[in-house]
C-alpha cells in the first residue's frame, strides 16, 4: 500500500474527477482505493529496491491476460547508468530516467515466436502482419499494468516514458534488440522524491468517455469547458505553467512535428523487422 | 477480493510457473496475489452486477496512466442482447459474450481530438500518424487491464476479446463508432460459472522474457521444453485437448488464414479513418 493513506471512497472519486463531475460509482475496496490514487512520478530518490523486487514485477506482469497464451513481450531490466544516461537523451532529457534505480523498456516481442518457428522448421506467416503487432504491443501494455499496480502497492512509483519511441532504431541498438522486436515504452521505477509527487490528476468526466450500448458523445463542450477549469487550477497549482485540457491537447496535436520523430515510427519498425503488413 | 482465499506466496508463485520454474520474487502483499491469481473466464451466471459497478470500474480504468494526458480512449457498455449476438458471431461464436451481464468494448478513439481540433478551428496535424494510433491503443490498454483488476478485486471475472478484431469494420458499424475510432478489444464482466473457473494457466519461465541491460536469450530450448510439459499438463486438465504451447503458438501464427480476417486488419482502418501514417 502507498506511504500514505488511502482515500476514502468520497475523496479518491473528488481528487480523481474534481467537485463537479463526481460520478456515481459502487463497490468500492482498498484495492480500487490504490488503483485511483494513482499518480505518475517524475523525481526518484536513489534508493535501491528490496531484494526480488524485480522478480515479483515480472510475476504480476506475466499474470495478466496474454493473447492465445502467447506471450509476445519481454522485458528489459535497465540499472546500467550509461544505458539510462542514453535513454534520458533519447527522451527529450527526461531525468527520473537516470534517477530511478530500475528503469524497464517494455518490448513487443515477435522474434520469440519466429526464433520457435525456425528451430520447428515452421516459417510462421502471420508474423509480419499490423495485428500480429498490435497484439505484442497491447500485451506488454497489460503486462506493465499489472507491473506498475503491484510497484505502487509497495510503495514504490512509476512513470511511463513514451519518448523511447522518440527512436525506436537507437532503443534497438542501445539494448540489442533482435529483428521483430521493438521497445514499446520504458517504465521508471523507485521511491519518488517527495517533492515530485503532486496530487491525483484529474480526468474528462465519465460521461465524456462512457458510452452506452451506442458511442453517442453528447454536451461534450460543457464536459470540457469543466474539465479545462479542473486542470487549469491543477496545473497552476503543479506544473511550470497553468494550461487548459484543450491547450494541452493542441499542443501536443496539432503539429506532425510535436511528434519529436515519432512521425517516421511506421518506417523505423519497418527498418526493425516490423513490416506492418 | 476473489470468492476463494488468496493463495500463498509460495502457492501463487508455483501455479503460476510450474514446480520447474518458481522465480525468487521479493516483496509480496494481498495486491500481489490478486494479480497472480488472475485467470481468464469463459462462462458466466447471468446475475446482474451491484449498482454502480461500471462507474467504478471506469474510474479505475481512468485513473491508469494516459500519455501526455491526452485520454484518446473511450469505452461502450454493451447490455443490449442483440449487439452481444452480434459481436459473439463477429467473435468465432464465443458464447460467453452472450452470457456475461456486462461486455465492454475499449475504443481507441481520436475523433473526440478531432471534434476538441474543430470546435477550436486547429487541425490536427498528428492524428493520421501510426504514433497516435499505437497511443490510442495502448492507452485503452492500459486503462481496461485496471478495470481487470477492479473488477477481479470485487469477485467478478473476466475475459478479453480480442477476436472483435476480426471485423473491426462491423463493431464500427454495430456500436456507431465515428471515423477515427475502433473497437481493439472486447472485456466480458461477470460473475463466473463455477464450472468455467480453471486453474492458473501456467506462464513461460522468468528467465524467458527478463533481460538484464541487455536482450539476450540464453537456453531458450531448455526453458520452452520445461514450459511445454507444463502447459500439456495444464491443457490435459482443463481443455478440450492437450497441447504444448510450441504446437499452440504454431497453429496460432503458422497461417495467414488462422488470423480469421485480422490480416486485412491494415486495410480496414484505414477504410475507419485511422491511415497509420
Amino acid at each position: 500500500m502507498p506511504p500514505h493513506p488511502l482515500p476514502s471512497k468520497t475523496d479518491a472519486l473528488t481528487r480523481r474527477y474534481g467537485p463537479e463531475a463526481v460520478p456515481a460509482a459502487g463497490p468500492w475496496n482498498d484495492v480500487v482505493a490504490h488503483l485511483l490514487d494513482h499518480r505518475s512520478v517524475r523525481g526518484y530518490r536513489s534508493d535501491p529496491l528490496p531484494a526480488g523486487t524485480l522478480e515479483t514485477l515480472v510475476a504480476a506482469a506475466q499474470s495478466a491476460a496474454t493473447s492465445s497464451n502467447m506471450q509476445t513481450w519481454s522485458v528489459v531490466a535497465v540499472t546500467d547508468p550509461a544505458l539510462k544516461a542514453a535513454f534520458a537523451q533519447i527522451a527529450a532529457k527526461q531525468k527520473h530516467i537516470e534517477q530511478c534505480p530500475l528503469f524497464l523498456v517494455w518490448v513487443a516481442d515477435l522474434s520469440r515466436a519466429e526464433r520457435l518457428g525456425k528451430a520447428e522448421g515452421t516459417p510462421l506467416e502471420a508474423l509480419p502482419y499490423l495485428e500480429t503487432f498490435l497484439v505484442a504491443s497491447i500485451d506488454a501494455a497489460l503486462a506493465a499494468q499489472n507491473a506498475v499496480v503491484a510497484a505502487e502497492s509497495f510503495g514504490l512509483s512509476t512513470v511511463y516514458i513514451g519518448a523511447l519511441r522518440n527512436d525506436v532504431e537507437a532503443v534497438a541498438r542501445h539494448l540489442a534488440l533482435p529483428p521483430g522486436s521493438f521497445g514499446v515504452f520504458g517504465l521508471c521505477v523507485g521511491y519518488a522524491d517527495p517533492a515530485a509527487v503532486s496530487e491525483v490528476k484529474p480526468r474528462l468526466p465519465q460521461a465524456a468517455i462512457l458510452h452506452h450500448d451506442r458511442y453517442a458523445p453528447r454536451d461534450e463542450t460543457v464536459h470540457r469547458a469543466v474539465y479545462d477549469r479542473a486542470l487549469s487550477e491543477f496545473s497552476r497549482r503543479h506544473e511550470m505553467a497553468q494550461y487548459s485540457w484543450t491547450e494541452r491537447v493542441i499542443t501536443r496535436l496539432g503539429k506532425a512535428a510535436s511528434l519529436q520523430g515519432r512521425d517516421r515510427l511506421r518506417g523505423a519498425l519497418a527498418a526493425l523487422g516490423l513490416p506492418l503488413r
